[in-house]
C-alpha cells in the first residue's frame, strides 16, 4: 500500500479501511512514511476526520505497535481512570486508595505534567522515597498484595501513539477529538485494566473548550470502548475554577491527605466520590452510582482510604511521616497572601490565570527536561460563590525567594467580584456508564 | 510569527496575512519551519484553500525566495508561454520561431519531463549538439541578438516553490488549484517576461481533470497577474486525445518542422496560432486575435518560421541539418504498426493510454534521474472522427529491440470506434486576455 494514496484519500475526505490504518502506522514505525508524511496525513485527518470505526482501528494500531501490560493473574476486577487534565485536578491520587479500600484492585499508569502544572507523578514525587518507576514485573505484584500501583507510564507502551503525538504538538494537529480519543484510549488499553473511567474536563483550563466538544469525545471514547471490548465511562465536569484549593505539588499531596479523612474540599470530594463511584458500579461491587458514592464516603470517614494510602506509599518506598509531619514535604521559601478588596461575591476565578500564576513560581514547566519546585503554587481560600469581607486572605501564593510580583498581578487579576451572590456552576455534567462487569461480592471494609 | 499558529490558523480555515505567509516561506528558506510543519500547511491549505491576495502573497513570496531574470536591457515586449502539459503537446517548440519571426522577443525556460512524456528540453536535447543549458547571460544576449532563446528552467529562480513542490510530491497536496497557480507563475513572474500566455489543459490526459477547474484556475491565474502587474492570458484546451500525431522526443520535434512548414496536424496548428496570437495581442504587435492568427499563418507558409527555427538551432550550438535529413535524430530499432481491424469511425483515443504506452517503451521517465530514449514514442496516424478501413494503420509504435507485446496491448486499447460518424469535442474552449501593452508596430516579416 502507497503512503501517499493513503493521505490523499484521506485528503479528499473519503473513510479508510482497517488495512490503510494499519498501515500507515505500520510504516510510521519502520520509517517508511516519513514524519512530513505522517504530518500531513494527521491534518487532513484532523480537518476531514476519522468516524468511530477508524478512530477504532487507530487505536487499536497505536496498541499493536507496543506491549499491553499482562493483568490476567490478578484476581478480580482492575479499574484504571484518566482525566485529560485540568488545575488542580488530584483526584487520582485520593481515588487509588479509595477504590483500593473498596476492594477494586487499581493499576495506574500516569504522565508527568506539561504545561499547566505538575502530573500525578511530579505530584507523588514531592513525597520522600516515592519510587514513581516500578518495573512492570513490580507493578503487577504489588497490586496482587496490596490492590493498587502507581507507576510513571512506560515508553513500550502504545510507543505509536507516542511517535504521532510529538508530531502532532508541533504541526497544529492536537485539535482533533478522533485523534485524542485514540491517544487516550491506546494508552489505557495497553495498561491492561478492565474498567476504565475517563474523566472529560471542559472549559478554559481544559483541553476541551465546550460542553459539546466534551460530550463528542466522552462518546467517541465510550464507542471506541465498545467496539475494543472495554468498559469505558465517561464523567463530564466543568474546569473553569480550579478543583479544590491547592494547585501545586506538594500543596496538592496535602490536600488529598485532608480529602481522604473527609476534610477535604467539597467540589474535589465530590468529583473524586463521582468517579471512584463509576468505577465500582462498572466493576461489579455496587449496585448504582449513588450507593457507591455512600459507600466511598464511609471509607472517607472511617480512616481506611488514608490507611490504604499509607500502604501505598510505604509499598512504594516512600516515607509515610509526612502524613503526621506535613513540613517534610518540600516547602515554599514564602507564602504571599492576597487579601480582598471588598466586600463582595467572588463572581469568577479564571483557573487558566491561576495556573499561569502557579508556573510562573516554578510549579509547573515549560519543556519536558524542566526540573520543577515541588515546594511552590497557589492555596485558594476562596471559591467562586463564596462571599469576601475587605482584608480576607483570598488566595496564598507559595514562593521561592525570587521576585515575584508578576506571579501575584496575574493571581490577583485571576479573580472578579459581584456586589450580588453567585451561584457557581454545576461541577459534572454528564455521567454515561461503560459495561458492567461480574458482579463480585464487595469485599468488607475493615 | 510562530509557524505552529500559523498552521493552526489555517487549518481553522482562517485566512492569512501577507505577513504571515512571507514568514512561513521564509522560515522554510532559513530552514526554521520544518518539513512536516510545511506539509501540514500544505494539506490544511489544500483543503480549506487560499483566497486570491493568499495566492499572490505566496507567489511574490517564491519570487523574492529567489533571483529574477532582468530583461530591462532586452529591447521590446518579452513573451513567455506554459502548458500545464499533456499529451504530445509541443506547442512551445513552434511558438519559440513563430512569434520571434512576428517580431516580438521570446524568454523561454523550460523543464523536463516527468510523469507522461518529455518536457520540452528533453525534446530539444533530440537535435545533435542542442545546448539547452544557457547561462543566465547568454540567454540575454540570444534574446538580444535572434529575439529568442529556450533553456533549462534554473534552481535559482523561485527556490522556495521548488522546495515546497518537492513536498506536495510526497505528501498527497498537489491537487490543489491557489498552490499550481502560486508554482506555475512564480516562475514565469521570476524569468522575467511582460506577456505571460498560460495553455492550462483538460480531460483526462491533463492535470486538471475538469473543464471547471480548467477555468479556475485559469481564472487564479489572470487574477494573481492582475495583483502583480503581469499581463497573463489563459487559454483553455481539451486533452483527451493526443495533440498533434507524435508523441516521443524526436517525433515531436520532426512533427514541428511539418509545422513550421505548413504541413502539421489541423489540431497542433490550430492551438498553435491561437496561443502565438494571443501573444501578439497582448505584446500590441497585432489588433486582434483573428488577425494575429492569419499573421502567424503567414510565417508557416512562407518559411519565416522555419527559417527562425534554424536560426535557433544554430544559435545554441545545434546541427541544422536534421531539418533536410530526419534520420539525424535519435531512431527507433523498429517500427510496429497497428491496424485498424474494421470499418468504423474513430470515436475515442485515450490519451492517457497513448502516454502509458510511449513510456512503456521508453520515451518518458519514471524518477527524475531515469534516461529516456529519445528515438522511440507514438505516431498517430488518425484522430477522433476520422474514418478507417480494416488493414488500415491506426497509429505506429516506435520502439528499441525489446519486446513490445505489452505497450503494443495498450496502445491498441486506447483507440475505440463507432460505425456512426463521431464529431470531436473542440479544441480550445475559453481564451481570455490579460492586459495589452503598448501598441508598438508589428516588425515587418522578410
Amino acid at each position: 500500500m502507497n503512503i501517499i494514496e493513503i493521505i490523499d484519500k484521506k485528503r479528499r475526505g473519503l473513510t479508510h479501511t482497517e488495512k490503510e490504518i494499519n498501515a500507515l502506522v505500520s510504516m510510521m514505525e519502520a520509517g517508511k512514511a516519513h514524519d512530513y508524511q505522517i504530518a500531513a496525513w494527521l491534518m487532513a485527518s484532523c480537518i476531514s476526520g476519522l468516524d468511530l470505526d477508524e478512530t477504532t482501528w487507530l487505536t487499536q494500531a497505536f496498541v499493536n505497535s507496543g506491549k499491553v501490560l499482562d493483568l490476567s493473574h490478578v484476581d478480580g476486577i482492575v479499574v484504571d481512570k484518566h482525566s485529560t487534565g485540568g488545575v488542580g485536578d488530584k483526584t487520582t491520587l485520593a481515588l487509588i486508595p479509595l477504590l483500593a479500600a473498596s476492594g477494586v484492585k487499581v493499576a495506574k499508569l500516569s504522565g508527568r505534567g506539561l504545561g499547566i502544572t505538575g502530573g500525578t507523578i511530579d505530584k507523588l514525587e514531592s513525597i520522600p522515597g516515592f519510587n514513581v518507576s516500578l518495573s512492570a514485573q513490580n507493578f503487577v505484584k504489588q497490586i496482587k498484595q496490596i490492590g493498587m500501583a502507581i507507576s510513571s507510564q512506560s515508553g513500550d507502551l502504545a510507543p505509536a501513539d507516542g511517535k504521532m503525538y510529538a508530531l502532532r504538538d508541533v504541526t497544529a494537529t492536537v485539535e482533533s477529538i478522533p485523534l485524542i480519543a485514540a491517544s487516550v484510549i491506546s494508552k489505557k488499553v495497553a495498561a491492561g485494566a478492565d474498567v476504565i473511567v475517563l474523566d472529560i474536563k471542559y472549559g478554559r483550563g481544559a483541553f476541551m473548550a465546550t460542553l459539546e466538544d466534551a460530550k463528542l469525545l466522552a462518546s467517541t471514547c465510550r464507542e471506541v470502548g465498545k467496539r475494543l471490548n472495554k468498559s469505558i465511562s465517561t464523567v463530564i465536569s466543568a474546569m473553569n475554577q480550579p478543583l479544590g484549593c491547592a494547585v501545586g505539588n506538594s500543596l496538592e499531596v496535602l490536600e488529598i491527605v485532608k480529602l481522604l479523612k473527609g476534610e477535604g474540599p467539597a467540589d474535589l470530594e465530590a468529583l473524586t466520590l463521582k468517579l471512584g463511584a463509576v468505577a465500582l458500579v462498572c466493576a461489579g461491587a455496587q449496585p448504582d452510582v449513588e450507593t457507591a458514592e455512600g459507600a466511598l464516603k464511609a471509607h472517607l470517614q472511617d480512616g481506611s482510604a488514608l490507611e490504604k494510602f499509607r500502604e501505598l506509599v510505604i509499598a512504594q518506598g516512600g516515607d509515610p511521616y509526612f502524613l503526621k509531619d506535613a513540613s517534610l514535604l518540600p516547602q515554599p521559601d514564602r507564602v504571599l497572601m492576597i487579601p480582598a478588596k471588598e466586600q463582595a461575591y467572588v463572581a469568577d476565578i479564571n483557573a487558566l490565570e491561576v495556573a499561569k500564576a502557579a508556573k510562573m513560581v516554578g510549579a509547573g514547566r515549560l519543556t519536558k527536561d524542566c526540573p520543577i519546585n515541588l515546594g511552590v503554587g497557589v492555596l485558594l481560600h476562596k471559591h467562586i460563590g463564596d462571599p469576601v469581607k475587605p482584608g480576607e486572605t483570598l488566595v496564598e501564593l507559595y514562593a521561592d525567594d525570587n521576585d515575584h510580583r508578576d506571579a501575584v498581578e496575574v493571581l490577583s487579576k485571576a479573580f472578579s467580584f459581584s456586589p450580588e451572590p453567585v451561584s457557581p456552576q454545576p461541577l459534572v455534567d454528564e455521567v454515561i456508564l461503560g459495561k458492567i462487569l461480574a458482579k463480585r461480592p464487595v469485599v468488607a471494609k475493615g
